[in-house]
């Protein structure tokens, strides 16, 4: 496959973070034809892109080294600044005229102070966090909501164009990760909503599958009762998404927020939840797991 | 329009509560051919269905006498209960063998307390809450969530289907309420958590309605981000639901909730914003009206 944009396939890009999301989507790239250099903290994952045609470094910065672009794929805020501002960091060999995308999902304030402290030496910063799961990133089906300047989203569209299905330039920098926090806040939200009106149906002796059936389609309709609802009723709770990354991602949120002295009271609660989920052990469940938490502090049923 | 159910068209049927929805509703049954006697604590819905056809009762006990099948379309639980056990009630004239349709929106408990009463008298109760709001009202699509008797229900449903286009048996008396209240919980909790979402969005600088259409088709689209969604961007606050009805579910939820001993902390959190937006003098706006609440106690925007 080629493509036509400004960075066409043989563009050199770096690529940092092969974790469950990065490793595929470091794949697509490199059977778009990108040439890929790859760094990650653990081997298996280097080990298998190199085996497919990636060049391995030894670390940010050298993964940087003579790339036009470098994308980040990190846990969380603290990982992002290390590998972009610490020793041997990203920072150290982007070179004028590059640019970094993060898509990981981190705090929009570290975005933006990254951003500008990159556009200071020339280096522009686009933030991309990426809805989807797994699937979407093994699919190349990936939401991605991007902050930064417009033109140079359109030079990195065709790299876009190989993750994701829906690719949206939402705003200037941090405004991806603004949309990315809106959008784990409703799921959230959506979930533990739902969570509660199937418990109070079962509780009260009412089938929860016959309720779920009959509101969807109505008010109450969502995505999330569609394929959540489904998970709660068939009790799977192996993840898709894992709690204690909904649960930085809320606090994530929640520090926006502050930021911009917008009080949330219901996501705030939601995070509280999810915290109550990692301490009952509860952590690397899928977040639909919510339902668990409802149904144990409502004791035994009766 | 004629039916061929077991309630055909010149059956005749009372009916107590002509409201917003009550009016429409018992309209479509009018048209489609049924003997309908009428009764309403104020004159003028009263009087049109009366120029209709219909014809006058002075209490709900003279709407009930001699009819094979009484519905009730009231505001709460309070109401019903009056009108069905009070003086002058529908119980006093009903016979056995006939059928009590409550389309109220109530508590699932004072139902079956209500259903157990009638029960002892050979009269059956069904519990038929509705959802679709006035326009689904008058063009006779409402989605009818029904507890009780199956037979009685099958009975019921050529009247049902004048009335609704979802029509559900959920299960046994106080089922309806049940799913009714789990709809409401669900609605509100979305309604504001979107309503959260979008103002985290704007008072950070980013364009809500773009994140909104970005957040559409990924898991955090909902028939609310849809519509309340487009409702708080166009600021239209003119009901649709009322705040203070939603409050008013949110109640009933939770006594349910309490009455089974489950704990809802998203849905009691849910009650007292609505508290708060009836006490700030919102409470006869449409319930995307939470988005007002959030806003208002953000402050002005920066």
């Amino acid at each position: 496959m080629t493509t036509d944009g400004f960075v066409p396939a043989g563009t050199e890009i770096g690529f940092v973070g092969l974790g469950i999301m990065g490793e595929p989507m470091a794949r697509n790239l490199l059977r778009a034809g990108y040439s890929l250099k790859v760094h990650n903290r653990s081997r298996p994952a280097l080990d298998r892109l190199v085996s497919e045609g990636a060049t391995a470094a030894h670390s940010p910065a050298e993964v940087a080294d003579g790339a036009d672009v470098a994308i980040t794929m990190l846990p969380d805020s603290p990982d992002v600044e290390a590998v972009v501002t610490g020793d041997d960091g990203i920072a150290a060999s982007l070179t004028g005229g590059s640019v970094l995308i993060d898509m990981s999902t981190i705090s929009p304030v570290m975005t933006r102070r990254l951003a500008a402290s990159l556009a200071a030496r020339d280096i522009t910063m686009l933030d991309a966090p990426v809805s989807g799961g797994q699937q979407g990133a093994i699919d190349g089906a990936l939401s991605i909501m991007v902050g930064g300047d417009k033109f140079v989203f359109e030079a990195c569209r065709p790299i876009f164009e190989h993750l994701g299905k829906s690719i949206t330039l939402v705003g200037e920098s941090g405004a991806g990760q603004v949309t990315k926090a809106c959008n784990q806040a409703i799921v959230a939200g959506t979930i533990q909503i739902v969570a509660e009106a199937l418990t109070l149906a079962s509780r009260s002796g009412v089938d929860p599958a016959t309720v779920r059936e009959a509101l969807l389609g109505g008010f109450a309709s969502s995505k999330i009762l569609e394929v959540h609802g489904k998970r709660i009723l068939d009790r799977q709770f192996d993840p898709g998404f894992k709690v204690r990354l909904h649960e930085k991602d809320l606090k994530i949120a929640l520090e926006t927020a502050a930021d911009a002295r917008v009080p949330l009271f219901t996501t705030a609660l939601l995070k509280q939840l999810l915290t109550c989920l990692v301490a009952q052990g509860h952590g690397e469940r899928d977040h639909s797991a919510l339902a668990l938490l409802t149904e144990e502090l409502a004791g035994a049923a009766a």
